[in-house]
């Protein structure tokens, strides 16, 4: 296959993998298990398989579920990354993805094919990552960031059933500043996305109404 | 080189290239030469060749230089397309770009390896698409609203001088509403993105001030 490495490029997914933990923005990392970048920590990536996958969409759901066995409920497309140098086994492409995982599901998280794997803090992951996968890291933030700034609610990344206060931390974890409480609950309001339940939890002063994604939000 | 479909997607790029025209926004469409979807009208798009491209971006410049003879001044990527059913010759990726090219550039456009040239309604162009070319322009027009409703300023779309009202009403023919006047003023007052000229032209009432984008400004 190798003579064919000029006039066809490799072709592949990566995505970051957020969640908020302990009140951080939190990636999944993986360590390699192989060549190139061995042992280094990579976000988790995959070749495209032609034969197997649908679009490149699939190949990151099929990667995932493989490596990390996550399902994901949805997908965003932040940027390709592509040329000559970026991987030395040739010419590359990768698309990055980025997903929001709810916090109950990060349990189901194991390794496959992988070293080992590690929520990192997104904004200062502590490990030299391999390829470009420092600069994907940013560019993926930075699209979440402005995705929330924008008015999405980031629903994904809640239990099933949430409160109003735990809806606002998130965005204030993923924005990295506080928001306005009453304009954010003016927002909310106004919302297709949320469901108010007949349900409550104690809160700090008085009960605390619970709330779920409508079907079909949009993120 | 067949055999190897099915380990080798087609990787390519297309491009969505806007321009505004007696007030209305743009595209430009190329009669395609060659099989397959011969004779339709499509977005300017080419493949990747790895051994002349630094990056997909490089290939979408070399294909318009070369199939329109336009050199562009900036690109934006808008996602991916890819699949085993989008494109007759195999399972292929394509990115899409779009570009916006100054009104006084027009005249440079020729053709070369295609059978026509047109410049189409954006929003509705009287072709059908080859491929599935009408699904990436409505996304391109789609990304080039929210990023000028979002406060970028559609300057690579003016003349190398040109008058507020000139922008505010590239703005609003990309918008596809009117813009009010002073809050749009407001705005402008504070962007670094714009030099005041000491030249005047002869407007309606009296002269109006001239201005040109600074030094590599951000869009």
């Amino acid at each position: 296959m190798s003579e064919h490495r000029e006039l066809f490029p490799l072709v592949g997914v990566d995505v970051a993998l957020f969640s908020v933990v302990d009140e951080r923005l939190k990636v999944l990392l993986v360590k390699r298990a192989r060549e190139p970048e061995a042992k280094r920590w990579a976000l988790p990536g995959g070749m495209l398989k032609p034969h197997l996958d649908p679009s490149l969409a699939g190949t990151a759901r099929r990667m995932l579920a493989d490596k990390v066995a996550v399902e994901l409920p949805h997908l965003e497309e932040v940027g390709t990354y592509s040329g000559p140098d970026r991987d030395p086994r040739g010419w590359s492409v990768t698309v990055l993805f980025y997903a929001l995982l709810p916090l109950d599901k990060i349990g189901a998280v194991v390794r496959n094919k992988v070293e080992a794997v590690d929520w990192a803090d997104a904004a200062s992951p502590g490990h030299r990552l391999a390829f470009d996968h420092a600069e994907q890291l940013s560019a993926a933030v930075k699209k979440l960031r402005a995705k929330v700034a924008d008015d999405a609610l980031p629903l994904h990344l809640l239990p099933d059933k949430f409160t109003l206060t735990q809806l606002q931390t998130v965005a204030e974890v993923i924005l990295g500043h506080p928001v306005d409480k009453s304009s954010f609950r003016r927002r909310l309001k106004t919302s297709k996305d949320l469901v108010v339940l007949d349900e409550f939890v104690r809160g700090a002063q008085r009960p605390a109404q619970l709330f779920k994604a409508s079907e079909g939000f949009s993120f």
